[in-house]
């Protein structure tokens, strides 16, 4: 018998008071509005019924008028099953709903998007796919979040041929788009070309794949890929996603240890969690740059990493150089949506890649490889090259 | 080739201007916003990473956090597969898009709820079911609607039973309760008790069958009901919902046409479409009460009903005595909501018919039997109603 959770009621014993996130979570963070009053009978009538059915009537015999006449198009669904949370784990639906508000609240604030948290109280594949397809018409645009590797490659892979909207596993492609950004502007500080850089991914899950094919595509020349077992090789029996990396990276056959690779590399990137040596990151080349993105405790200690690299990035607000998704999925699905485009193809993402790191532009340095997640001017840069490229590709309604 | 379709493109050659519907239906009617700034680093680390982490933390060893810490209980999900919209018909989820939009905006203007449209591409009772269940965690009520009869009750009967949160289907049980206050009012104007009143329903489909159930539970006395084969009785022979009609209503076992059934009638409540001659409304009992409730074209001429019977309601906002769902379903859900009930029980909907009718209260008059759909204090007493019920039943959590 709770009466209203929302109410004040915990005020004074409220065991919750010691920590400001709890205040800001009181009652959710989301609301949604009507955009026309009603305050008249007409308005009644205008907004609702009689008026609506004609509305209706008019969709009914020209469907493409639903993306003038309705909310959908301009609606992206933060969709989740918990089971990849932030650095929590498998935590269930209810429990992610306030990571799933929060990017929803990102979508507003940044990107100007409706944006809708559907959490699933299923973790099936099949069934995902099936609810996501179901609950589609309602949405311009699916935004997959915090699934866990691998059932989240083949999710997205099945909702993109399935759907003619946009879809997009944030945690993959947002991270991977941010990172190549940041590593273009790394490689400026250094003087070094792409091309030329050799790079250690640690971690093997939805962001480690996704960088690394957003970096071989940027043109990166070598990249070893290492999970819990050592670098990703031939000789390595796996399957899925980790036999096309096995096929795709490590020309060199390298067989070894993530920590013993790391010796002559110029980038470290970290996305797995765990802890990095101080002797392997002094082992790295000369001005080696570290990316170490293990949020709230980086693989890397960033001062350790200090002492041995000339570009350090983490994922962490208080530290400079923070890789934070939010630089990319407003932005993203902004220009798709405003393009009218059908999918979010592998040119939209790298585009997305180049202006996030333009906004730095020539100021770029050590620590200031990346714009600031505030930056107003990155959502509306990151869009219109989106959108821009879409209508390149000819990938729009 | 589209660019944005909710912009000002059509401007001047615009074939929707005659019509301000279309104006207002412009880009949607709704939008979804942050109800916390996101002015500093400081408020992102708060409003998403690290700081979401702890109360998602906290959730997940102590779920009923969810209802304090998240949007989802006081968030209703109106869900439709499009097929049986206002007088539309089966018009698909994209067409059906604006009625559940401007469900959402009274939900948001008369209760203070947020409510998000979902609308499916599925019309399987299956998929539908597994679906809604499916997206479940992420509200705190489940507004089902416009889906057409009979698929309508094993829907509404299945999520009932799975989902411990409010589920109803607004076209039957917001329309029941409407008409059973109108009916206490009218009941009231002509000097009649409810179980004394012969009624006579046209139509078998959502909401004659609901109306049918809820004035049976008021204690109205005899009625009977038709569908387009005329009055059901004993010898018909029917399955499932219609099944239980013969073996609840129609005690005198008449067996003719509605028409035939009007003689003599004192109440006449129309949830059909069609259309009735004066002749069989003029054979009513004397001071007889008509509501023809189809809209935009009632099936009995208002005109011509005045004629006859001492009060006539119908759907039409131009008319006096308006029977629109928006007096019951705002409050409904808000005195659930607010209650942490479980499921919305038959008594209270009685009680929230009860809070519609005293809003009138001593004013009651034959042109002013239910309040006008623009009365703020109707959603509050009802609200207040529904929630005393639902805890006095002990079905709240």
């Amino acid at each position: 018998m709770s009466g209203n959770p929302a109410s004040g009621d915990h005020v004074g014993t409220d065991r919750f008071a010691h920590d400001p996130a709890f205040a800001v979570h009181e009652g959710g963070k989301l609301s949604v509005s009507s955009t026309r009053s009603i305050g008249s009978i007409a308005d009644l009538a205008l907004t609702y019924t009689p008026g609506v059915a004609r509305v209706s009537s008019a969709i009914a015999a020209e469907p493409d008028l639903a993306r003038r006449f309705t909310w959908a198009p301009r609606v992206v669904a933060v969709v989740s099953d918990g089971t990849a949370v932030l650095g929590l784990g498998d935590i269930g639906p209810a429990a992610s709903l306030p990571v799933m508000e929060g990017k929803a609240c990102l979508f507003s604030e940044f990107a100007g998007l409706s944006s809708v948290p559907i959490v699933l109280s299923t973790t099936d594949v099949d069934e995902i796919v099936e609810t996501v397809a179901a609950i589609a018409p309602s949405f311009g645009g699916i935004n997959l979040e915090d699934i866990s590797a691998p059932r989240c490659f083949e999710i997205e892979a099945r909702l993109r041929e399935r759907l003619d909207i946009p879809v997009m596993h944030d945690d993959q492609h947002g991270t991977a788009i941010v990172v190549l950004a940041a590593l273009r502007n790394a490689a400026r500080v250094v003087g070094r070309e792409l091309g030329d850089l050799r790079v250690v991914v640690s971690g093997a899950g939805a962001a480690g794949v996704a960088c690394t094919k957003i970096l071989l595509e940027a043109g990166v020349g070598e990249i070893a890929v290492a999970d819990s077992q050592g670098v990703l090789h031939a000789g390595r029996e796996v399957t899925g996603t980790k036999r096309w990396l096995v096929e795709n990276t490590n020309r060199t056959g390298f067989a070894g240890t993530m920590v013993s690779a790391l010796e002559g590399a110029d980038v470290y990137l970290g996305v797995s969690g765990g802890s990095v040596p101080e002797a392997a990151i002094a082992s790295m080349a000369e001005n080696c740059i570290v990316f170490s993105l293990a949020n709230p405790t980086p693989e890397v200690d960033p001062e350790m990493a200090a002492r041995h690299a000339a570009v350090v990035a983490t994922g962490r607000s208080d530290l400079p150089n923070q890789i934070n998704n939010v630089l990319a999925f407003p932005g993203v699905f902004r220009g798709a949506i405003d393009a009218g485009a059908t999918r979010i193809t592998e040119e939209m993402k790298l585009a997305a890649a180049a202006a996030i790191a333009g906004v730095v532009g020539d100021e770029v340095r050590a620590d200031y490889i990346v714009p600031s997640p505030l930056d107003r001017r990155v959502a509306t840069a990151v869009a219109e090259a989106v959108a821009a490229c879409a209508r390149e590709q000819g990938v729009t309604r």
